[in-house]
């Protein structure tokens, strides 16, 4: 099995393969630029992770896959960025601002086929069960997508609908990704869905955490700018949770808050902080985490794994769910 | 062999089937409306077209496959409308003004992925095979719609040009079409790639036709408004071809109408559409298509198909080149 640090270096290297020069450059150029500028590529990472556990032969049937995961993830960003009007991504330019909609909308286009290229080169015996499983997450995530959307123009969310937005939205892709591992090595069909599962769980804590630093990070090791969803009222799991626990009176204050406009950033962002720690909804939030990171674990409790895989995979699950940034 | 009226009630039947009511409905909506506001379904039918030839076995294998093609197309043409800023398509709201641009992104993104799921359900042994040749031609249609659009920012494009950005943007989905249906049907490699050449010219063709419409069509049959592509200055095969034949002054001539604004529109149209036919632009153009025809009878002309088989295939050939609308 590889160190996390050389899966690490494997994906930098996978990188550079599937992103090729090659004309129209218009078109080709931003998709180099998107899969450059970084992230933490945790789903090749699971994904390599995965297959380590029941095979070592690691060639281009595996790679692919992986960095299709990689690909598809990196599309639905372009096409989020161009949607919420983001100006910058990573510290960078979004595609849709240092080329232009049209490009970011046809460049993605291609990413998303490209993914299904880069799946195909999956060993043809599992290309069916590759596929379906890659496009039932696909359309999951859009579906996810959707809903976060529909959600900005609904007063109120339950956290039933908060989880289950996430679930899709940003759970089902590491999930597959844990998945897709396990079911290129040949592993049974129960360990390949007990490793869905438990991708699942890491997904949502991974989400929860997502929301959890927005407001309780610190800038200096987040590395960017926090508060973003309190200026925004976005229906966080802070803020589900929120209103889940609010009295009358503590309705009122948040209902007050959401209605501040710009001019009162910092104040709604301090008020709005200070209210959730009343609540307790900052520890609560670090609960959530733990009891998704344990019905994680209870998924492939009954997967044989020695200690030296159950370490590896436990503490990749930690750096995704407690991490500083 | 089904006739070409019995294969229009096929694929009507089928849309309703891969078009069904499913929740987000922001998502969801715009699928089944995209799909039902009618077009020629050519691209199905070539691919139901060509599996007839070498097989009587229709049922979801091929069906779905086919549908497909449609869902992939119908893909482009919303995210064309939201690059193009149209607002009718086939004399209906497009989604992308009916609902919103982010709703059209999305709806988009999920048909491109429908359609890979429709296409999961060949028969397995042939998976790998379909699944190339479709995601060849996916990129290559987005490659040909990126040249269209540099094009647009070129003073000038020569027939080579034009003649690659169409096979790209609209041949390759012709001849992917022609060639899946063979393909399915377990025909011969040498006899697909046969077929891939035929569906490529009549794809050039009828590409050659849409712009010679636009043009020269009468607008009582063609069902809509004519002149778009003149006001537009959209590089057409006229256009392209009217520089190729035009002598210095009449150079001059047609630069002096391309910088004509929109208040002069009759007149430009008038003016321009006088000037085609003085350099034999209307002439040339159906010799154009008719060139193409002839190559692709002349791709199959080594494929051994009965004279029933060779007539149907013709009377589509015919009804999509030398069409009135």
């Amino acid at each position: 099995m590889y160190s996390l640090e050389e899966l690490d270096r494997i994906i930098e290297r996978m990188t550079g393969v599937v992103c090729r020069e090659k004309e129209p450059c218009n078109l080709y150029d931003p998709i180099g630029y998107m899969m450059s500028i970084g992230g933490k590529r945790i789903r090749p990472k699971m994904c390599l992770l995965t297959y380590g556990l029941f095979s070592n032969q690691y060639d281009n049937s595996i790679l692919y896959p992986a960095m299709a995961l990689e690909m598809f993830h990196e599309f639905t960003l372009l096409h989020d960025d161009i949607m919420d009007k983001s100006d910058t991504r990573r510290g960078h330019t979004t595609v849709y601002r240092k080329w232009n909609q049209n490009i970011a909308i046809l460049s993605g286009d291609v990413m998303s086929i490209e993914a299904y290229r880069l799946l195909g080169s999956v060993n043809p015996k599992y290309l069916k069960k590759a596929m379906d499983l890659f496009t039932d997450m696909a359309v999951k995530v859009c579906e996810g997508q959707q809903y976060d959307m529909d959600f900005e123009n609904l007063p109120f969310i339950t956290m039933d609908d908060y989880m289950s937005m996430i679930g899709l939205k940003t759970a089902v892709l590491i999930a597959c990704s844990a998945k897709m591992g396990a079911l290129l090595a040949g592993a049974p069909d129960e360990v390949c869905d007990a490793l869905y599962r438990y991708g699942y769980q890491i997904g949502l804590a991974f989400q929860i955490t997502d929301d959890y630093l927005d407001t309780f990070g610190n800038e200096r090791t987040f590395g960017k700018k926090i508060g973003g969803d309190i200026a925004n009222n976005k229906k966080t799991w802070l803020l589900v949770e929120a209103f889940r626990l609010a009295d009358a009176s503590q309705r009122r204050t948040l209902e007050e808050l959401l209605n501040l406009d710009d001019s009162h950033k910092e104040e709604k962002f301090d008020s709005m902080r200070r209210l959730y720690e009343d609540l307790g909804v900052k520890e609560k939030a670090i609960e959530a985490m733990d009891l998704c990171k344990r019905k994680a674990d209870e998924s492939i409790a009954a997967v044989n794994l020695s200690d030296v895989q159950k370490n590896l995979m436990d503490s990749f699950a930690n750096q995704l769910i407690y991490r500083e940034k």
